[in-house]
C-alpha cells in the first residue's frame, strides 16, 4: 500500500533494540537469574514465573531495568520459598547493576540514518525505559547531537502518544515513529492516524508480541534494516 | 530586592513537597526500615548507612521510589552482614510498594493557585521522580487539567534546566520555577537567569540541603505558602 509521508515534521525513534542492543541483555540477565535459582526449579519454570512477576508489577513499577531488578528479587524470594541466600539476593542486585553499566552497541546503519534525517526533520527519542538509563545510553552512543530531546512515556499506548503529540503541538499526520515493537512503536500510532515504520529486532520480549489479527490491514511499512528508512521518506 | 516577572510564559512546578506531601512518606519508610534492622545496629547508624547507600547509587539508579527500594535492599543485606531474613527482604519490598500506593495529600492552597495561574500561563510539572509514579500521583490529585504536560528531569542541575528551556523553545527570562528545594528548584534557575520562587516544606532530605553561602545575594523570593505566588506574579 502507498503511504504518503510528505507532511512529516517530527520523527520519533524508539531507543532499545531500534538504535542499540537491549533485549539481548535482558535475556542474559534471565539466564543468570535462572542459574541462581536452579536448585529450586527448572529453568523454564523460573523464566515463566519471573515473566508473570514482571507483568504483575508493571502497573506499579512500569518499564525499565530498576523495575526488572525489583521483580527478580521478589520472584527469587517466592520461587525459592524464601530459602534463597542473602548472597544470591546481592547477586540479583548485581545482575541489575551490570545491565545499567553495559556498553552501548549501536545497530548497523543507525548513525548514518540519523545524520541524514536530522537535517530535514526534528528527531526525538521516544522510550518507555528509565530516563536516567536512556540519557546515559544516548550519551555513551554519541548520538545526542541528532536528537532535539528525549521523551519518556510511562507506556506506549494510544493515549500516551496522543499526549505526546499535544505536547509537541503537532498533528498525527506530522509525526512518524520508527521502532522494533509492533505493539509499542507501530500499532498505536497507526490507530491514531500517525505514521509508523517497523524495523524488527531478532528478539522480542513476550509482552511486546502481537497477533496477526492485530496487524491485519494496518497502514505501516516493515523494513529489514533501519537504513531503508532514508529511501522511504527522505 | 525587586524582581520583574512580566516576561514569564511558562511556569514549572516541582511536584513532591510542593504540590503534595512526599518527604514525610520517605521518613516513615526509613523508620520501618530501621525497625527491620534494629537487632543489628542503632537506628541512627541504620539511617546514616542507608543515606550513604542512596548517594552511592544515585549516579546509577537516579531519584525516585524504585531507586530507594533497591538501596534499602542493598543496605539491609550489608548492615545485617547478610544475616537479614528473606522475610525481611520481602518486607522491604513491601515498604516500597506501600509508598507507591500512598494516597495523594495536596498541600494547602495548591489547587486554587493552579486554577488562577493556568488561565494566564502554560504550567508544567517538572520532577526528578519516576515518570509513572508522578503520572499516577498527578492523576490521583485531580490536578491533571491544569498542566500542559509532565517533564521528568534525570537531575535538577543547571544543565538539565538548560535542556528543558531549549526543548520548550523559551528564553530563561520567560520561565519561572516554583518548588520547595533551594538546591533543585531555585538556585540552578537563578544561576541560568531564569526565575524561581521558593516555598519551603517542613522536612527537607539531607541531599537537598544547601549552605547560606550558596544562597547569599541570589535573586529569588521565599514565600511561606504557595498561595502567595498569585500576589507576586498574577
Amino acid at each position: 500500500m502507498e503511504i504518503d509521508y510528505k507532511n512529516i515534521k517530527v520523527i520519533g525513534f524508539d531507543a532499545d533494540d531500534t538504535l542499540w542492543v537491549n533485549e539481548t541483555y535482558f535475556r542474559e540477565a534471565e539466564v543468570a537469574f535462572g542459574n541462581l535459582l536452579s536448585e529450586y526449579e527448572t529453568l523454564n519454570k523460573i523464566d515463566q514465573e519471573l515473566y508473570k512477576k514482571e507483568i504483575d508489577n508493571l502497573p506499579l513499577y512500569g518499564y525499565g531495568v530498576k523495575a526488572f531488578i525489583l521483580s527478580m528479587v521478589e520472584s527469587g524470594l517466592e520461587q525459592s520459598n524464601y530459602n534463597i541466600s542473602t548472597k544470591s539476593i546481592e547477586a540479583i542486585l548485581n545482575i541489575g547493576k551490570d545491565m545499567l553499566n553495559k556498553p552501548v552497541e549501536l545497530l548497523d546503519g543507525v548513525e548514518d540514518v540519523l545524520k541524514i534525517l536530522s537535517k530535514k526533520y526534528r528527531l526525538i527519542l521516544a522510550t518507555k525505559g528509565d530516563l536516567l538509563d536512556q540519557e546515559r545510553k544516548l550519551e555513551k552512543s554519541g548520538l545526542t547531537k541528532y536528537f532535539h530531546h528525549i521523551e519518556v512515556l510511562s507506556d506506549k499506548q494510544e493515549v500516551n502518544y496522543c499526549k505526546l503529540l499535544n505536547h509537541l503541538d503537532i498533528k498525527p499526520s506530522e509525526f512518524l515513529m520508527i521502532g522494533n515493537s509492533l505493539k509499542s512503536d507501530v500499532l498505536p500510532l497507526v490507530n491514531i492516524k500517525a505514521h509508523a515504520i517497523h524495523v524488527p529486532f531478532h528478539t522480542t520480549w513476550a509482552h511486546e508480541q502481537v497477533t496477526e489479527k492485530e496487524t491485519n490491514g494496518k497502514a505501516y511499512k516493515t523494513i529489514s534494516s533501519i537504513k531503508e528508512v532514508v529511501k522511504l521518506i527522505n
